[in-house]
């Protein structure tokens, strides 16, 4: 209700970059959530004709257009997140990553014919209806318009905090608790690639807009800075190997089930904490739009639950049934 | 974003009758929620005892205080709902009726050592973030202050159209569709109850706003109707006499799993509907606040539909298991 002091022309500027942003990130979760199902059914036509299958060391894979396929398709949705960074908060961006576990989940089930319970189908519906009630509650207003403000925001103490913190947990996890409860506790090595994680989307972030900002027309007025530019490329780099790495290991020991919904929410909660502290993104926004944003990704964190932990079991609910007949025709295997 | 006419002033007087409205709502679904589990504790207690069941047709209950607090708690439960119509729009009064299933479900596994799963308990869950949604972003004024607007409003052919449309959808369910499909289909009877429910809730509401204005401050200038008054009294206990009937006959054929979430869905949609056609709540708000209640209103029917479609049923989520044992200790009984 405020008057704030911006011109309205350079809110509406704001706003349509925020709906690219919105654009962006949703697209990526399309082409990420596509990308699993084209590679997959890459892997099933290869195993159908014989070839050496991938998880036994065969690179059959390779000689299939579309295994390539579904490989461009990630690239092209990992681009499009990247960009929407850019654009928009970092604290909407990495939580509409829920959407590519819908979009993978609902084209499983057309296309590889894999089941979809009815856990699963409320698990697509509370993602859609969690994404949508954040973008409602998003900070809509980009604070950082150019590279000197973020070099700024870089070396304020809070944010240097946040990094020596994480750094530390890093470094705890990888000499001490990792050796000895990694293989017992899926979330040892999940809070170690969400901690990096954090820092690998704030370095993309910063990247992007440094990016957006050297090739805006206001870019006459600031300085392009190498140093700063090749220091967050090297984060990014550094950061997305030892994630990858981790997140590798912890695939291995545990099921998909177990860990996409506890890396998703160690994952956006780690972001947005890394965001309030850097971007103070939520600076602006009142206590409504706080309270509806966290009951937007709670909505979204069960989704991924329900899509994740039930997802082999078949069972039907009761309410198919009269209490006549209650209790006699449920099965579950 | 539009400068309204009404005074600032104004404005916190609707601002604080919506909470006193809300916390009329809300009390009144702890109450209605813990009645259901006194009355049963009370039921079991008699049961124990060696006295006649009330299934079986005794009345022993009536003798028991326990049972006689669980009335008491009901009747208060229904008038803080009765008042809270008269504070806060209907459009979110009655989907807060959601959280005495909530509190139901909670005290159940409490007090009456009923097992609440885990779809239960993420049932709950959602039961609270879907009504924190609603909350948010249902709409804060009232738009009726005085009897003569009600006057004026229930002579509305838009309204006097719904009613007719209403007692139409009444009477042929009545009439043919019940005899003939209502001991196979659970919804014939239920939207026969949601249809005269919304009647009831608009005639609740305009009690509700015709004793607040007789009883405030402002009276000296409204018309007191007695007329009106006597006419909404007689539609309210016909339309609950209607409503309690065809009830406790679904009940009596379907169980409860099957019956509260379809009747919270269709009676929530149809209060809606006919609230939007008299009172026009939804006119001031804009798409975002639309869109937020819609996606918390869908939120809280996914949360009834685990709360209830699941409850017998005792499994563990694939969660707990790493990928090695995958689907070995899973078990549904």
């Amino acid at each position: 209700m405020e008057t704030t002091t911006k011109s309205m022309e350079e809110k509406n500027y704001n706003k349509s970059e925020f709906y690219i942003g919105l654009t962006l990130a949703i697209s990526s979760s399309i082409f990420i959530g596509s990308s699993f199902i084209i590679k997959k059914l890459s892997l099933i036509r290869l195993a159908r004709k014989g070839s050496l299958r991938a998880g036994a060391g065969g690179f059959g894979y390779l000689k299939d257009w579309l295994w390539w396929l579904g490989f461009l398709t990630m690239g092209i949705g990992e681009m499009a997140n990247f960009a929407a960074y850019a654009f928009a908060p970092a604290s909407l961006v990495t939580p509409l990553g829920a959407l590519s576990v819908l979009v993978s989940a609902v084209l499983a089930s057309k296309c590889l014919k894999e089941t979809l319970n009815i856990l699963g189908k409320l698990g697509c519906l509370l993602c859609m209806l969690g994404a949508t009630i954040m973008v409602i509650h998003a900070p809509k207003e980009e604070q950082i318009e150019s590279l000197d403000e973020l070099v700024r925001k870089l070396r304020d103490s809070s944010f240097l905090n946040y990094v020596a913190i994480t750094l530390t947990i890093v470094i705890v996890i990888l000499i001490y608790v990792g050796p000895r409860y990694g293989n017992r506790h899926v979330t040892v090595y999940v809070t170690l690639c969400s901690a990096i994680g954090s820092l690998t989307v704030m370095a993309c972030k910063g990247l992007g807009l440094a990016i957006k900002d050297s090739l805006s027309a206001t870019s006459i007025n600031s300085h392009p800075n190498p140093q700063l530019l090749f220091g967050l490329m090297v984060v990014v780099v550094v950061c997305i190997c030892i994630q990858m790495n981790y997140l590798n290991k912890v695939l291995d020991i545990f099921s998909t089930s177990v860990v996409t919904p506890i890396y998703y929410v160690l994952f956006t909660t780690m972001v947005i904490i890394a965001s309030a502290i850097l971007f103070k993104e939520w600076e602006k926004m009142d206590n409504q739009d706080m309270l509806g944003g966290l009951c937007g990704f709670l909505v979204t964190v069960v989704a991924i639950f329900l899509l994740n932990a039930f997802k082999d079991s078949q069972f039907q609910p009761l309410l198919r049934q009269s209490s006549r007949d209650y209790g006699s025709n449920v099965y579950f295997s």
